[in-house]
């Protein structure tokens, strides 16, 4: 008999999420059908859409949260699963699951086994190695199309997605400045990740600081956070300059009635003829490896470095999660077991 | 001795322009140059972009106002130009001008003969026939890539813009709602243009409005105005959406204090995919002919009714053009001349 520990959610987000939104509940899990395969984690994600997606999707309530998790298979009524194998899925936050594979893989952001990591940590499938690895890959390549030369600002800067950004940024060629919460953060995106400069956007005057340390304009912008920050960057865009807005972390916590204003965006538009855009990972996931294997040689070979920021215990799931929207995290944010299944 | 009547611009605008803000002043004109034709003004354009680029663009003080007219040529020293022509001119608020052809052609609008309009009113060169037709045409078109059976928005529907990219969403087999200032607009726009609806952003509802009228949600958003308008469009958008940004009227009255603010735009951007694309219309001046030739024809066949609002009188520039900008007008404003060149 097994039993998983599952981490429901218990109501929609108000305002910045709580400890007592999330209850932890224990589930026996019934005996695996054929075609099935029962998994244990090993590591789990938070990440910022987590947010607003379950009052946007419309998910349950008083089910497990939903995100991803790297688990390893511990029984096997599959063929193609044998126990041992680690695997990637979007099967929520709880500790054991039984998986019926072609629902799984039905989910956007898939399910799918490991390709082999070349040493690297299996928590970089959450991360360099997963979503935020191919939203910073494709979201920044394909939509920004940046050139050599070129000045590229990346909001959420120490994010994830941005510290990823901002070093394939500098791998293209490009001047890159980042904007993050932190003069540590700062510190660590200039001294380890050569970003040119990094503007401190709850200390720095944002306008100021963009324009001496983008002197000849801004042509790429990958947006985290949108608001006030993004206006601010978009008045100092060159011409034809392209914008990826990958999230808007800035409006996460509000709901409706609070929803924030800021400076209009469209004169900028207009007069640099800028192109923006904003995506979900998921468009690209055809040609998921193709970014993964990217991410993983560029790894290997040091020119991409993935820090995690790692909290121990899937009990402290909801902790983690908070303090990551509270931007506590350098890099991306996991939760390991304390007990590795063997 | 010829005498030209010019409106000089004396300062630059604050808030709404004022009537004060202009000078009319007699120049003698010098003897033409070889190579030189010398114009007189049929009739002039005021647009609602005069408002920002005064300023934006550093033009100087104390000189005529820029801006586009139709004159005909009443003297020449260039063979390739002779008495009697109508061309087209960026040449200012001017009535009488003496044109280096090589000058005038560098202006960004440009000038060139107008070709043969078949019988309609040489006005239309500031409009249907002119920048604003190929502002609709070319940014609509190539902007929003609009298919059959596409629900359309256009903001600014009445203007001279507006009015004719929502004819043309139309053409195109959209449903087009339009966004206008009155409900005398609104019901020119609808019984005559043939748009399914409108919303009269000053007394309707917006949202609660579209909703209704655009019931399977918005997939192109030809954008005239910004601010809060668009914010609130942009939320009804569909996944993968477009949005052609051709200005931003709402914000062109506002100095950098009283910057506007609007609800951010960045949540939809991300969810809706959607694409957003600010133009100016001279990045296509190398197909010019293609988007004047089809509206044309469109005309000619009854599919696209370009209707001026007309004054009479260039010293009436000023009071036409602050008009405009109050959205007095139906489709083009234009100014003619009280008494046409022989």
């Amino acid at each position: 008999m097994v039993k998983s520990k599952n981490i429901l959610i218990t109501k929609y987000f108000e305002g910045e999420p709580k400890e007592s939104d999330f209850k932890l509940v224990e589930e026996e899990l019934p005996p695996l059908k054929d075609g099935e395969i029962r998994t244990e984690g090993i590591a789990w994600s938070v990440d910022p859409y987590m947010r607003v997606y379950l009052k946007a999707f419309g998910m349950p309530l008083n089910e497990p949260m939903f995100g991803g998790q790297v688990a390893k298979v511990i029984e096997s009524k599959n063929p193609d699963y044998k126990v041992g194998d680690v695997v990637y899925g979007h099967i929520g936050w709880r500790t054991h699951t039984n998986v019926n594979i072609e629902i799984a893989k039905k989910e956007q952001t898939g399910f799918y086994k490991l390709p082999d990591f070349q040493g690297l940590p299996y928590t970089h499938a959450l991360g360099a190695l997963g979503m935020p690895g191919n939203t910073a890959y494709f979201g920044f390549l394909r939509i920004c199309e940046p050139k050599e030369g070129e000045t590229v600002v990346v909001s959420g800067a120490a994010g994830a997605v941005g510290s990823l950004v901002g070093q394939i940024a500098k791998i293209k060629g490009c001047r890159v400045i980042g904007i993050a919460g932190s003069d540590e953060k700062a510190k660590w995106l200039k001294q380890e990740l050569k970003f040119d400069e990094v503007i401190n956007y709850k200390t720095d005057d944002i306008a100021k600081k963009l324009k001496e340390a983008a002197p000849k304009g801004v042509d790429c912008y990958f947006d985290n956070v949108g608001g006030t920050i993004s206006s601010s960057v978009l008045n100092q865009m060159n011409l034809f300059g392209r914008i990826s807005v990958c999230g808007s972390i800035s409006a996460y916590n509000a709901d409706e009635k609070t929803f924030p204003q800021a400076p209009i965006i469209q004169p900028a538009m207009v007069f640099k003829q800028l192109k923006m855009e904003g995506f979900v990972v998921t468009r690209w996931q055809n040609e998921w490896s193709v970014g993964i294997e990217q991410n993983l040689k560029w790894i290997k070979e040091g020119k991409l470095k993935a820090r995690e920021t790692v909290t121990e215990g899937f009990e402290n799931m909801p902790k983690a999660f908070i303090e990551m929207l509270r931007g506590k995290n350098f890099g991306k944010a996991v939760i390991v077991a304390s007990k590795l299944p063997k």
